[in-house]
């Protein structure tokens, strides 16, 4: 029998065992220590029990559960074995008894000096699954979490799963059956599968003990021996680390947004280095702020300058008028302390880092020195090393690069002042209504978890798509997440996924990429939709904004064009989403309106060379039927039904619907000449995420709603 | 001992067991019959003989290789583990002799009247690792053998890899190493790894048995003992179809390339239909034929009109004047029979079959009408229920769609029409230079490889990438692809992967798609490189034909940007490749032309404001480098080098290289403002595949390029 889980931890035992360890210098612990720290927690470890006669042996053992192993206890015995002081597999109480009579005979044999205390009865583990449940210290997101299988295949094949510690019971239910060979938990070749919950437990257990003490820097559970009725650890390793990295500063949420509302609905705003030489930084930002269509005071800071672009110029920000919320630093790297003193004193809110030559140059000290007279200011830092911000709803482009007006519901954010430049570009190109789009650069203060409280709550932003190389506190943005992802999604391009791109992040950064699958485990439990690439960045960002949240599960292909329906099944299989089976009603209302050779089911197969009428009976139908909610369609260009044609018709009973208070998800591929890129471009203007020339796309995008909605808790 | 592999195979022992069976009606064979299969084509299974004394009985064991198993023969004993007739796991010759004596012993006392013929003596397989070795027959590729690893773990994650049969023993080796838990044949655990040729024996012998007996349906040799000295299959099944369905008709390369030819590049053209009628198909197709600028014969078949599209119209075909190569047909399906009985005596070569209303909306006997008068007169068909085709080298617009003139080195095909509709507006769109954009459709006879061999061999064609839902002979486009691929790569895009998708296939064209994994591993084995969508089989399309094909695996990627880096880095990992470890002394000549703070290794860091001059030195350091073998550009818009000064200065460095004599692949990927979109177009032009906004996209090109190399043999 194993040890019974207990709710109560004993934390003295725990603190006492780490004491010594530390008072010895000790990085790991013994076995008999690690005992001590799995009874303090209720892991459950083989039951074993002295006995000091053959029927306290037999009783024993019944009480632990045959079949047992039973040991000499001799302090004059050191080689058991050979003193024929050991033996296994007992599972019957007279092979118990027996046994105990034939070791103590042995021993008395073997060392008739020998004092003999007893027999160690120990529980026999070794059914049912062998597991590993652990715990480590990952740089990024400190305490997490990890459960496999255990044996030689997934050694090979590494199919784990990580959570941030502490863990819930659910969580860790989620845990286990997120492996790709949970399967096995469930028995197979007619075995009896293992007590989820018992594992959970385990886990559950493991995140506290881990949590409690920071100082248990890993733990290895390996091998859990896991069965129908037990989860029994039989090895457990613990490692030690008394000088754990310090916490990261961190914030209120009041004192986030106290800053963030400041920064980003700034009264009036001073640019350190404001020019009127055409191609210097100084220059463009001013431009772009004064033509981008700023409301607020821009105050020029140029020692040289009386005016610059047809404003009252300062020598110093100090000579400026109060109010200023915003300084953007568009001077080199070596002035900017100085300055950021003097704004500090000003009281500026934010302080905007354009100028590279910090962290990512080796100049880590200047930056560390920068970022201390902000500390010292209460003024939050954005960058160095950026491209400046934008947010449109305050007509704000501080930015070198050019203005940006497309006001909508998705703000972007990049590491990366390359990335930034394609998020412009791409949301110029394809008309993407943004709030905001902010580079963070070198992230000396302000990150991702600031901007995602800020976003979060912001009204004027029902999307968030972020690139990043590495988190500074993946803990703090886990809790940022977690607030933000029931209200709106949140979108993440985590670059460095592979070694290789881990290798040129930590040359690009300095950072320290994490291993992949912690990072992928993490933020898909945070609810976050994790972006492949670049362009699904660009795309979900873009697309996630203007679709309705699904309610439900239930998904229809409806599409002109046969192979269009084959390969949208793929992808949506592609993008963890399934095919509704369509009710025999509802089949029936399809076939009415679709041609006999037709295939209904679903893809429901309207068959090419239909006109108008049939897409829209048929669209019709699958956005009044209450049990659909999602529709993908396939459009397929002929002479009869023209893109357009289709396009307008498709956003007019969009239209209708929404009118009559149905709004579901919809997407849309195009397949056709030229003339179905304006077609998808009209769908797109009126809340049909539609594509040209790819079935893929459409989906993709489906899915990673879906994936959000259910992260949030809507289906 | 195992049965010692021999050369030769005893095929007429084979035969006398399967006619044994197909006497009887059986299904499947005996456990001695399938020993007999095993023996005659030497797959090692346990081996075993009768000792009829305790000295017989230890020499066989010490021949056979302890341990053993001992077993009582005798008629009279059915049960003979209740008479104490079997013993397992005898390890020496003492316990082999002691055991024969108890074995007979316990016999006789079981029952003193039984005939006693003596001990059977079996080698006892069970150490090393379980693998899985079988073979069925695919729908679509006939006899297909796949090796898996045993045991419970694969059962659920599904770790086969197939292999078309026969396999060669190189095929049997790289099929071993496919799988993606290979590493566990290595030895894990400091166990030692299994003899991976002994395991390839036998799968080559697996696969010859199959191929030369076509009736063994299916073969299971499950578990085979692997270990690093032997390979013996434990447990045979093969279960039999005395009914196979028969061979799809085959033409030789000759026959298929005459009427190839003919088709595409035809002297005369009748368009049996063609109609003065805007609107009509028969009207489209004249249209497009003659407006393509198709130079040979147009003869116009409507018997009411004198004249059509300017064209002296006939009644019939067989009015017309002779020297006609191809019919397009553009009339209702019930009258195709009747019209193609004349044009086959007409001497045409194809019958363009544009009509639906044929196996798609069930009409199958209307469809097997129609090729019976075809195959009568020798007339190949395309269609029907497509679009038609394209050829630009011969102007050729043969379709009811609109003309396309863009010559270049893709030939496109679709299995859809929608599909194909697809393809003619991207490549419009893109400006893809296409030698041919052909429907297959039903594929009543002409299908993929009589594409294959005629693209293959065609001057004007050097890529060819094919939609398709299903094939109707896996072999022979296996044949087809296998030639082609050393000479120009094949894409494919395979609809249906998926159950969800190919249950769409099945509604669509009533086709059988095969297990996805079995479609995969052999496209694979053949060569073909696979688009995993839509997009990427048009992007592969259009990009793989302007680039040259690498010469060796040193990937090298120059960044003005180091955030693309990263995402570059992690698209090569992704797409098969990896990063080239650079020599000391090309790290010091790039370290030369970029800045102190800029990374060299792997991506090329030259950071972001660097001048024209960075970009050209490095990209042409790369060039000129014989040890670098591709090159991956990550372009970071900034004023000092705007976008089209970027596109530009590339393009001259690669056309100077190319003049050189030096010609390697180099893709690039454009982060900026919309100017980017001009800057990739330019760039595409002078053969540097390039694309605004994804960092993913150009790599993913690249991946498909190496893929295509390796399977050609170029690397």
């Amino acid at each position: 029998m194993a040890t019974e889980p207990s709710t109560g931890y004993d934390r003295d035992a725990v603190r006492a065992v780490l004491d010594r360890a530390r008072a010895e210098s000790r990085g790991a612990l013994t076995a008999p220590e690690a005992k001590v720290l799995a009874g303090a927690y209720g892991i459950p470890i083989p039951g074993e029990a002295l006995a000091t006669s053959a029927d306290e042996a037999v009783a024993l053992a019944v009480e632990l559960g045959l079949p047992v192993v039973a040991k000499i206890v001799s302090p004059d015995i050191l080689h058991k074995t050979e003193a024929g002081g050991v033996e296994v597999g007992l599972s019957s109480p007279q092979e118990v008894k027996a046994a105990y009579e034939r070791i103590v005979g042995n021993a008395r044999a073997y060392n008739p000096e020998a004092a003999i205390e007893g027999v160690q009865i120990q529980q026999m583990v070794g059914g049912g699954t062998e597991v590993l449940v652990g715990a480590t210290t990952d740089p990024t997101f400190g305490k997490v979490v990890v459960f496999g299988l255990g044996g030689v295949l997934v050694e090979v094949l590494k199919d784990v799963a990580f959570r941030l510690a502490p863990v819930t019971r659910e969580e860790a239910l989620a845990q286990i059956g997120d492996i790709k060979a949970a399967e096995v938990l469930e028995g197979v070749r007619g075995g009896a599968g293992v007590d989820r919950e018992r594992l959970a437990d385990v886990l559950v257990r493991l995140s506290d003990l881990v949590t409690d003490f920071p100082e248990i820097a890993e733990a290895d559970l390996n091998p859990v021996f896991a069965s129908a009725s037990d989860a029994v650890a039989a090895d457990l390793r613990f490692v030690l680390d008394f000088a754990p990295p310090k916490e990261p500063a961190r914030f209120t949420r009041e004192e986030i947004l106290g800053a963030m509302e400041r920064i980003f609905k700034p009264r009036a705003i001073a640019i350190i280095g404001a020019s009127n030489e055409a191609g210097k930084i100084g220059n463009s930002v001013i431009r772009n702020i004064v033509d981008g269509g700023y409301a607020g005071h821009v105050y020029p800071i140029n020692p040289k300058a009386d005016e610059v672009y047809g404003r009252t110029a300062y020598k110093s920000i100090a000579d400026a008028p109060d109010g200023i919320d915003v300084a953007v630093f568009a001077i080199p790297a070596k002035f900017v302390a100085g300055a950021l003193e003097e704004a500090g004193r000003k009281g500026v809110a934010g302080a905007i880092l354009i100028p590279s030559g910090f962290a990512e140059t080796g100049e880590q000290e200047l930056q560390d020195e920068v970022l201390a007279v902000a500390r010292r200011h209460g003024v939050r830092l954005l960058g160095p090393n950026i491209y400046g911000y934008y947010y449109t709803p305050q007509s704000l482009s501080a930015t070198f690069c050019t203005p940006y007006d497309v006001r909508g519901g998705t703000a972007l954010t990049s590491q990366s002042g390359g990335i930034g430049m394609a998020i412009l570009g791409y949301s110029r190109s394809t008309s993407t209504g943004v709030s905001a789009i902010v580079g963070v650069g070198n992230k000396a203060d302000i990150d991702e978890d600031d901007l995602l409280t800020f976003f979060g709550q912001d009204d004027n932003t029902n999307a968030i798509a972020m690139h990043l190389e590495d988190l500074k506190d993946g803990r703090a943005f886990v809790q940022a997440a977690r607030e933000v992802v029931p209200k709106k999604p949140v979108v993440v391009l985590k670059a460095g996924r592979t070694s290789a791109g881990a290798r040129a992040a930590g040359s690009h950064t300095g950072a320290l990429a994490g291993d992949d699958k912690v990072y992928d485990d993490i933020l898909r439990q945070a609810g976050v939709v994790r972006a492949p690439g670049l362009n699904e960045l660009l795309e979900f960002g873009r697309a996630l904004p203007i679709m309705p949240a699904p309610t439900g599960e239930n998904v229809v292909i409806i599409t002109g064009a046969g192979g269009s329906g084959v390969l949208l099944s793929d992808a949506v299989v592609d993008n963890g989403m399934s095919l509704m089976e369509i009710p025999p009603d509802l089949d029936e209302a399809f076939r009415a309106f679709i041609p006999p050779f037709g295939a209904a089911g679903n893809p429901v197969d309207i068959t090419g060379g239909e006109p108008p009428a049939t897409y829209e009976k048929t669209i019709r139908l699958g956005l009044e039927d209450p049990r659909v909610h999602a529709l993908i369609l396939g459009y397929w260009h002929t002479i009869v039904t023209p893109p357009m044609v289709f396009a307008e018709l498709v956003a007019d009973v969009v239209t209708q619907a929404r009118a009559a208070g149905i709004d579901k998800p919809i997407v849309a591929s195009l397949s056709g000449d030229t003339e179905v890129e304006a077609a998808s471009a009209h769908l797109f203007r009126h809340g049909v995420v539609a594509y040209p020339y790819t079935t893929e796309k459409p989906v993709q995008v489906l899915g990673a709603k879906y994936r959000w909605a259910r992260a949030a808790g809507l289906l």
